[in-house]
């Protein structure tokens, strides 16, 4: 069971760190801005003592898909940092105005140049230490024309017992694989929800 | 089938509204910014030319809960607008640094006074023209001390048949209680995932 008690005592205090923000100057009128409790909040914020207006910062959704070919699994190796040379699941940060399913098409198009059919939503892992939502879906391959996008190295299909499980990108990802292998060997796919605390990779 | 040949065409041209965007100033330096579209990127953004910050907006989580007590379910009236005096399950924006599950409690917290146990994620619903996912969850009652926080005018247990159809507050809570009900009939909880893009009452 979460533990409600430790959650309320800490959001009684301030769940934020001030210190982590970066927000120096008021995006409404320019002035420079405060970190502190507004009146009626329980959280820190970045407020503008000139014109009022408070600058919230919130968790960002990273919307991605695990696709497959047959039994083979759609990978891309990262050309960009973090975590350059690494294998991933095409996945970004989600844009206004999309929907998630969407915003997985997109980034699979983006990195993979792959059009996707789109399945189901299938885990969503909270990330709290970067303050991160990633939602990945299971998805389809709709052909094979597919290659490296710009921020990616190469992109290729593999089977379950060529995953480069020690060369993979970040925890979302292998956890995502691992839960999908299960879940073909026992026939059914099960939305997983979770958590993960330790370091992303 | 999700048409991604459309959404390549948005992608291409330009997903975003700058329209929509509220921010003038750079938050980084305090310099005016210009909406464009960064060199290696395909939206628009928030580009101060001055000190080259981009800033980012991005979709908001809303995280809460559907809260039972046996067959009841916890609805809130809202004290606050919009909806104001309509009947909600407790929600709200989750907050940097915290998971979907403890914001779904914290929410459950603030707004109901109400200590609950998740059981687990329920709905994830895609809300594009306000740029949300919502995500609810399933939790418990784990006693009866609860009550209107600052933000509901009241909080009640009510049953299937109790449930204010024409008085509630958003089609996220809608939908989500129409699911649980049929879910309950047939005796399993399956996680629906989907979108809204009505208006959101």
């Amino acid at each position: 069971m979460l533990a409600w008690r430790n959650r309320f005592a800490r959001a009684a205090t301030v769940i934020h760190s001030p210190a982590k923000s970066l927000i120096k100057f008021c995006n409404s009128c320019g002035s420079p801005v405060r970190h502190r409790v507004p009146e009626g909040d329980t959280f820190m914020r970045a407020v503008c003592d000139a014109c009022a207006h408070i600058q919230y910062e919130n968790p960002k959704v990273v919307v991605g898909c695990l696709a497959v070919a047959g039994e083979r699994i759609l990978l891309c190796r990262r050309a960009i940092e973090p975590r350059y040379g690494l294998w991933t699941l095409p996945a970004g940060f989600m844009e206004n105005e999309e929907t998630a399913a969407e915003g997985a098409m997109r980034e699979a198009l983006e990195e993979a140049r792959a059009k996707v059919h789109i399945e189901d939503l299938y885990t969503v892992f909270s990330v709290p230490h970067i303050s991160q939502v990633h939602m990945m879906f299971r998805a389809r391959l709709l052909n094979d024309d597919f290659g490296a996008g710009l921020e990616s190295l190469e992109v290729k299909l593999v089977a379950a017992d060529e995953i480069p499980w020690d060369q993979l990108a970040f925890t979302v990802v292998r956890r995502t694989l691992e839960h999908f292998l299960e879940d073909r060997k026992r026939g059914v796919f099960v939305p997983q929800f979770g958590e993960i605390r330790a370091p992303v990779r």
